[in-house]
């Protein structure tokens, strides 16, 4: 984590700053789930932010040293403990005051934070948002191990699904019964609502779980993830009960799309090639009208991350990047199918992290 | 949901705006869970935003009849759909230019959109971020009906805690069967991770769920929610494994403390006189200084909404308010303790969401 510290540090010398605000990336920075805001000076150490509430948790479980705590209004203190009575912009002017900085980025979000601040001490500041965000896009081998952990709790979790689908069962039931399972696997809980999507939900590519039961005849998308130490996962699988043909051949399309895109992972090359690939296969097989989103995302600490694989990004793939691969084809009155899996990009070409889950065709 | 819309507009008229957009507060506006921007104009029927793989969702679950996708690269169509091939911000401007919208407010958040649509559509843009957060404050019927079987869930995953607690089971196990429990019930999710926090884990306010086994001896704080048709609840109780007799006293004060701020809900009194009711209890039991946050807070489509019961709040309270009631005190090395109900502010005083349940205390 002091690598990655180092790392930003670089980043703010180059641009001539003297500090970074982080409000969005504080975990990534500290290792800790508590905490507001992050202050990296370039030079000497970081400083963590958080309320009066979260301060025996940020001491244990960040890295960090320098942990100042507030409160917005005064009250009595415990023995020996130490609380600024301030707002948190009047603490985070504080601590820029006391180390000179005049030159300050930050990565967005709370704006009225940030309008105070700028009251409270003059300085130049500079919102950018993708500084953080461009680190984080590669992860260290620590991360990476986190990312398979959860990873392979989703696996666990769309093969209990699997077991599952029936006719008669509810899409609710099936979504209980896959995250119970993920819970007791160690997942922390879902990084975003699970989606069990049956029939005429099939085709809606943000559908959730409801209390409609799964009938023959119809495909069902199985959308989950897991959260271990932060870093989430996501996969997703569709499931096809006594399906016609056009589902089944549906199904083997987004495969064939998936693993075209798969076919085109290089460390160098543009993430868009990737999404190019499943959309062609997708278009010859006639069904370019049916897919309306891009190919997949990175994935880490939140769900969606950089690279983004849609015919727009500018990404370009490199070693160490975790990213979800998901073609997608919907079609109304016929059924929804989605294929996708995590993988890990390497110097030669990548490594799945979810394993292979095979949707059964129920007959 | 018309309603909401005509205070709304109520609300732009007084203020001499001619739309408002909302970014953070679409499905409130719109009963959608789907859905970037929703514009409202002064004079006229709202205009629904989202991306055209949301389209079918919003159609499906809105009563907003005109909804407009955005696609931000060109692609084949379906037969009948309608995309613009815009970039939302300039879908939004194209809106805003069709409205004659001059003077526009908005409540915050996606700077990135604020800041091309500026560029993009002149006019003045006021930041309004309390607008719609202070209508949302009272609730009405359908939400308080909805908010009622959220905290009865909420209330039945807590009785499955009570009855699982028992020493050498992890957090995460009790975890794991409480979710399932509400998920059975109907819950559409967790709306924040659920606390089970024993030991030395009890004294962090915000803990989550760890593999650490529960021991006699121990206090365990239940933090706990359920989510229906997106409205969430949010219910805490603490219990006790063969207490000591300080731990016993703890639990007594903090329940005596919630009483305390109970019997000070009152339309029209000051939420603040709450939070002094239950801080002065727990000052008097001397326990000031380990009390390190507010009272509760509204909760709604939002875990924390308004009014704040925090001790710097300027919120009155009012008919039709739904809020929490949660004191806590936080002893390291003895133990921490919680008591959350929530309740709807009536005319009189106040009726429960929760249900009663009880810690056990197991000796």
């Amino acid at each position: 984590m002091r690598e990655r510290i180092q790392r930003l540090k670089q980043e703010l010398d180059k641009r001539g700053l003297n500090a970074f605000l982080a409000i969005r990336n504080t975990r990534y920075l500290t290792g800790a789930a508590a905490g507001k805001v992050v202050i990296v000076p370039v030079d000497g150490a970081p400083i963590l932010i958080c309320s009066r509430l979260e301060f025996d948790q940020a001491k244990r479980e960040s890295w960090v040293r320098d942990i100042r705590a507030f409160s917005s209004w005064r009250a009595p203190l415990r023995q020996g403990e130490r609380v600024y009575f301030r707002e948190p912009w009047q603490l985070v002017a504080d601590c820029l005051r006391e180390l000179g900085a005049r030159a300050v980025g930050y990565d967005g979000g709370r704006r009225e934070l940030m309008r105070k601040l700028r009251g409270a001490h003059t300085a130049s500041y500079r919102e950018l948002p993708e500084l953080v965000l461009e680190l984080r896009k590669i992860k260290s081998r620590e991360e990476v191990a986190l990312l398979r952990r959860s990873a392979k709790i989703a696996t666990r979790g769309m093969g209990c699904a699997a077991e599952l689908i029936t006719a008669g069962r509810s899409e609710l039931e099936l979504a209980a019964e896959t995250e119970y399972e993920m819970r007791r696997a160690g997942s922390e809980g879902t990084p975003f609502p699970m989606i069990v999507a049956s029939g005429r939900n099939s085709w809606l590519p943000h559908a959730t779980a409801t209390r409609k039961k799964l009938k023959r005849g119809e495909l069902v998308v199985v959308d989950l993830g897991a959260t271990f130490n932060g870093y989430v996962s996501d996969m997703t699988r569709t499931f096809a009960l006594a399906p016609t043909r056009k589902q089944i051949k549906l199904l083997q399309v987004v495969k064939r799309a998936q693993q075209a895109a798969l076919a085109n992972v290089r460390a160098g090359a543009k993430a868009k090639v990737m999404d190019a690939a499943a959309r062609m296969t997708i278009a010859r097989a006639g069904y370019a009208q049916f897919f309306p989103h891009g190919s997949g995302h990175g994935v880490g600490l939140d769900v969606h991350e950089l690279p983004s694989l849609a015919p727009t990004s500018n990404d370009i793939l490199s070693k160490g990047m975790v990213l979800t691969v998901e073609p997608g084809i919907y079609i109304p009155k016929v059924g929804g199918a989605r294929w996708e899996d995590m993988i890990l990009v390497t110097r030669e070409e990548y490594k799945s992290l979810t394993a292979s889950v095979l949707s059964r065709i129920c007959r």
